[in-house]
């Protein structure tokens, strides 16, 4: 859904209410002689409040990755000891740990259920055709991966609709700032972590890539909730968790955690955070992630050893994707760099024509979310409806894979199973090649090698190398189109679906084609075109480079085929950056989340940052009016008030910091009222301390509506100064809007403010937030003005 | 040298001149009634502006990462077409390409003339002691050695100081921001280059590594110069490169450049940049950083398979570096685990040891370079004395190396060959395992082949597999002793010399002892024990985590060592992060770079930015009179300037921007003067491009004393609005100490403005530079703040 254009009626907590704008008493302070700029009090921002998490339409919000110095904690900080920082780094360390060993043991889980809930199916599938009982096969087959979707979609879209799809968008725009509640919350996490067992199980062109990420870093957030008072669960170490920059650290190394656990690639999972996932960075991130990674890589293969004496049920080494392409050799002529520019070329066209296709295809199924969304709050029976359309879809496309899996080999012709082959053909095993399928003793079926097996044995079976005869030029084509398409249509349905299995799927799917095609120009194994393939089908759809290609390295354990993979990945993702973005990117903007780029765009340096900011500004005096507070938290749902000071508190009005809404909140149900308009701060700091100003878990904060103000407390006066952050970040009216963007990205912040150029105006003359640097806000006031020049 | 309190007599260019305080007029502008800071005028900052590079005293500069967002630049930008858009991408590219090949090439070269010139002593001592005329081969070997250093040590002391010790820090200094000629000059890059070969060849425990980086980063300085007008060389499109963010990336690509080409560990290079390098990290940069390694591994490759006919004298398979460790087993036990912990914690201890020794030793050999720097302008005699000395100290270094390598030997019994070697043992060749030294037929002298050696050879031969007994364990003692000791005292002599194969090299020989050592109660390979000691010597003394790991693992092309080098490489540096910082940092502080962490120290959260404003300040009015901005320029170093805008120009005096003095003396050499205090920016803009005024090379700019500035127009008027930043980043003056600094090193600035917080004061109170942040002016003004709390 475009919610770009959509109308927001939600309560918005960080931009501009916009219908409540007739309600606000517009409180300028100070002096307004020169003060006349009509713009100003009109313009408000329209930019979307909202925004699709999984298939649910939700509120955001920013985060606050700035340190608010108010005087509570600076209190708090001088009178912080040794042992609390030792407890901080310590519980620091505890939380990477336990981070990487539940994403590790998810991980472990995942395969093993996987494994073995698609080995019983094809089991019994593979068991009925043996006794050529074919129509009763297909039924058990579709039969279980219908129920297996049904399950997942479920799932999906009664209990968590925010666990379908990747939720690699979701948690590259939680870690830019953008927060949602149901991102990474429990039900998220129950979800991602079962839908997507059901969801691979079935049978579906999906991968568990995305998901692990997405679990890893709902695991994260879970440990840094700063503990749970309904479970109580209110350790007092884990406080210093109470706020976004830490959580934003260890979100990180969930995310990580979830590439290490999903490919066995620790080295990896660190660069995919680094690389993709995250927005900022830190070395002693880097080396925290790498500790989470670490664990994670024991962890696997703690249980790898555990599970090799066979204790694991169906769980061969098939499990943890790992392809051997070693025997390859990887010396090459020029005739074979030619074929493999080629294929990076095409690779990265076919790559980026894949994002413009799940993007169309996203929009479609985008119509029922809508539907859903249009309709939830009136009445109960469109919900079930709307859910019911969501699982509908699912299985449809389940029942769609099933007859692709198990017709299409059909018209493959059964091939003489060869001479020197090592390994048994036919084969009517759970995963290996040479699946027998319908063929005589002596033969084998190359399409259902790849079709009737777990994607990752697909992929196995692809890379193999030394097998290059194995399969035919018409079943590598068949297989690579009805990959592709089913992908496609795949992605955005209501099961959590991984992008990555899809992507190297269809690459080592057209790789394969490829080496076979090129056969008498270039010399290297067709395994190894299968495997840079799928390397180019990544760079075309993900535009990652390094991660990608350490990935790729630790899939296959062979650091000798760096060079033809970097060169594969660097052309297909320079082809692909010139037809669009990359997936994830362009998921992200579908999504409606307010993504903000480390650079500025060009057309920013002909605006200031006066030119954007957006109306009517509410301040509060140092002193100020329970009422008047109380006014502005009701009528309003901005999230930052600056605080002025004026005389008798100083010579002249001028800018004492800014507050926060939560902050209010829990100052207000303090009740540290005065008749007077007088300084008290020093009760406040001797009642409060700092960590009750601390951000609560996901949810958990006080509301306005929580307040129980009585009528007479109204004209009270409550000082604001020991919460009020004395050191905001601010800017000149007149400085450039690309500078003002590049300092508001990033040192993260939440809220910076625009102070006056000439003297003589009030201190402050506006309060710039994340959507005031969107360009649909920045465009829409200044439409003359060419975004792309 | 502890440069830290001297006193400093050179021009600075970007802090406080103090011997220049007495002559310059405070000229305030503005209102001054609320001015009254008694302290601010007299304030000062005395922290160093000189550094030691390589072995040379020099000034420093800092490096201006903003983007001055003057109306020239905003006029160039305007007319800016997509041609030239298209140009500087392509030229971006065509850079790191280049960066990629000549580093390779040079990397090429170095292994292919060391090979050669140490291959070619070892033969000819070998032979001379096959026939037994052992003291002729001592002197061969020595007098090769000595005069090998005494070559590289005049290149050094004569052409090129700045080219001694590893050049990391260096470059480190330089893309946090510190700038000195002599860092990446051709000269370096010369004495470099030659000074590494015959360093190497001439048996020191030294590496080629840190020389490749530092290499690397010359070579895309030299490449990022924007053309020579000397040369020739003026081509229109180099033009775009004529400033400080675009070398930084470009120099950010040589540094990675240089370990790809050094290790053959492209993906390691990458994040040795990233993670030790580089201070400012973009996605962008990740992509471009990895195509420049890409180049470089593939120009490696291409050498490597030419060489491999034999084409390249006595350069065999042990040119490049490749440690095979893969035939030793990789399941372990917990014992094993246990004896793993073990060796990374003593590792840890002994790498922060080595740290705390390189420091002395440094130390102590900088009074020598002391002595040269005082009496350098004095006396001809002195320099020439002060070089003689250092060439001296490396003779005897060498001299004592070859003492060590030749004479330790004859301490070790000869060993009867192993039956089932699979190579020839006893081994004369120039390579290999198995030394016969003085032994008869039938033996092998086990530490002749560790110290007859190239230090490549000699890591290989520890970390062989399969081999557990070959050498004893008072060899791998009396070899770790000696190569501990060696490594300490070479770094630091004038040659230029890599830090890391001295660390592996002593970390390959105390693995394998404890290997040795722990027989009993661990299975693994000792020839891993090696690798592993190895891993825990450079995690204590690099402190790096991820691109240690990869190098290692690409330098070895085993991933499946990857749980146990992660484990052993986290332990160490947790350990050794107990005692001291890393060895690069450590050096970086001793050599006087005033580098700026990425974080604020937490005693900056007790002071506001006024608090550390030193002065006096110099303004300038929006047109201003000649004669003024010349004396500033004159009487100051100071880089930047406030401008300030007073009436008629504005209703009262405000902050126009801040004008840098090269910006000056362009404007001055053009002679836009006009008798009356008026705009003039139009002809200015009509007469200037925005490229006038870009940042020249290294050296070539415009100096005061250039500008032949007649009597009569010292009192005409200049219009200094076209070229002021009308953009400056500014704090309020009561915002957080440590607030501003994290602003500043985030956004990479040189000057930030420090503004008035209350009205009617003048618009500007001072300017914050990298200086005014280093700890010993912050706690020098304040000494009662305790640093560490």
């Amino acid at each position: 859904m475009d919610t770009e254009n959509s109308v927001n009626h939600e309560p918005d907590m960080d931009g501009r209410d916009i219908e409540n704008d007739q309600l606000m008493d517009c409180k300028e302070t100070g002096t307004a002689e020169s003060y006349t700029q009509p713009l100003l009090s009109k313009r408000v921002n329209t930019t979307s409040q909202i925004a699709i998490v999984g298939a649910n339409v939700c509120p955001i919000e920013s985060l606050d990755y700035e340190i608010v110095e108010n005087e509570l904690f600076k209190q708090d900080w001088r009178s912080r000891k040794k042992v609390q920082i030792f407890q901080y780094v310590i519980l620091k360390w505890a939380f990477a740990l336990c981070i990487g060993l539940f994403t590790g043991l998810v991980g472990i889980f995942n395969n093993i259920a996987v494994e073995n809930i698609s080995g019983f199916k094809l089991l019994v599938t593979t068991d009925l055709m043996t006794d050529k009982k074919y129509f009763k096969a297909f039924a058990v087959y579709a039969g279980c991966n219908v129920g297996l979707a049904a399950a997942a979609g479920a799932l999906c879209a009664y209990i968590a609709p925010a666990a379908a799809g990747s939720g690699i968008p979701e948690v590259k725009a939680y870690l830019n700032g953008v927060d949602a509640y149901s991102i990474l919350a429990p039900g998220t996490l129950f979800v991602k972590i079962f839908g997507s067992v059901l969801g691979v199980s079935a049978g579906f062109v999906v991968g568990k890539e995305g998901p692990m990420v997405h679990t890893g870093a709902c695991i994260a957030s879970l440990l840094g909730q700063g503990g749970s008072r309904k479970y109580h669960l209110t350790w007092r170490w884990l406080r210093y968790f109470k706020n976004d920059r830490d959580r934003r650290d260890l979100i990180t190394c969930g995310a990580a955690a979830g590439v290490a656990a999903a490919f066995r690639a620790p080295v990896g999972g660190v660069l995919f955070a680094l690389e993709e996932a995250a927005s900022w960075w830190r070395s002693a991130l880097l080396w925290r992630t790498f500790f989470t990674t670490a664990v994670v890589a024991i962890v696997l293969r703690a249980f790898m050893q555990l599970c090799s004496s066979g204790s694991c049920g169906l769980f061969g080494e098939g499990g943890l994707i790992m392809y051997d392409v070693s025997a390859a050799t990887v010396t090459y002529s020029s005739s074979d760099i030619l074929a493999v520019l080629l294929l990076g070329i095409i690779g990265g066209i076919f790559g980026s024509f894949y994002n413009y296709l799940v993007d169309k295809v996203l929009r479609v199924y985008s119509i029922i979310n809508e539907y859903v969304f249009l309709f939830d709050h009136s009445y109960y029976i469109f919900t079930w409806r709307g859910a019911a359309f969501k699982i509908l879809l699912v299985v449809t496309i389940a029942l769609l894979t099933s007859c692709c899996s198990y017709g299409l080999p059909w018209f493959a012709q059964c091939i003489p199973c060869p001479a020197d082959s090592s390994v048994s053909c036919p084969n009517t095993d759970v995963s290996g090649n040479y699946k027998s399928f319908q063929c005589p003793s002596g033969y084998y079926n190359d399409l259902a090698s790849l079709f009737l097996n777990t994607n990752d044995d697909a992929i196995r079976n692809l890379m193999s190398t030394s097998t290059s005869k194995e399969f035919h030029i018409s079943t590598l084509f068949i297989f690579f189109t009805a990959v592709f398409c089913l992908g496609i249509i795949t992605y955005g349905i209501a099961i959590p679906s991984g992008l990555f299995i899809p992507v190297i799927l269809a690459g080592a799917g057209y790789g394969r084609l490829v080496g076979r095609l090129f056969e008498s120009i270039s010399k290297l194994d067709t395994g190894l075109f299968a495997l840079l393939g799928a390397a180019s089908f990544l760079g075309g759809t993900m535009r990652m480079t390094v991660s990608l290609c350490v990935i790729l390295l630790e899939l296959t354990n062979d650091l000798l085929l760096l060079p033809l993979v970097m060169l594969v990945l660097l052309i297909s993702k320079s082809v692909a950056d010139n037809f669009n973005k990359g997936v994830y990117d362009q998921i992200m903007k579908l999504k409606g989340f307010p993504y903000m780029e480390a650079h500025a765009e060009p057309y920013m340096r002909q605006l200031v940052a006066l030119d954007v900011v957006s109306g009517p500004l509410i301040t509060f005096s140092g002193v100020e009016k329970v009422e008047t507070i109380l006014h502005a938290l009701r009528t309003t749902g901005h999230n930052g008030f600056p605080v002025i000071d004026n005389p008798p508190f100083s010579d002249a009005p001028e800018l004492c910091g800014v507050v926060l809404r939560s902050h209010l909140l829990v100052l207000l149900k303090g009740k540290f009222f005065s008749k007077d308009k007088i300084l008290g701060g020093e009760e406040i700091l001797q009642r409060f301390a700092a960590f009750d100003f601390a951000k609560a878990g996901s949810g958990k904060g006080i509301k306005v509506d929580d307040l129980d103000i009585e009528e007479e407390e109204m004209d009270l006066y409550i000082d604001l100064h020991p919460i009020t952050n004395t050191s905001p970040y601010t800017v000149v009216e007149t400085m450039s809007l690309a500078k003002a963007a590049i300092l508001f990205r990033q040192l993260g912040l939440r809220h910076m403010c625009v102070v006056p150029k000439s003297q003589g105006r009030p201190p402050i003359v506006g309060i710039l937030t994340r959507h005031d640097f969107m360009p649909e806000h920045v465009l829409g006031l200044y439409p003359h003005i060419k975004p792309h020049k």
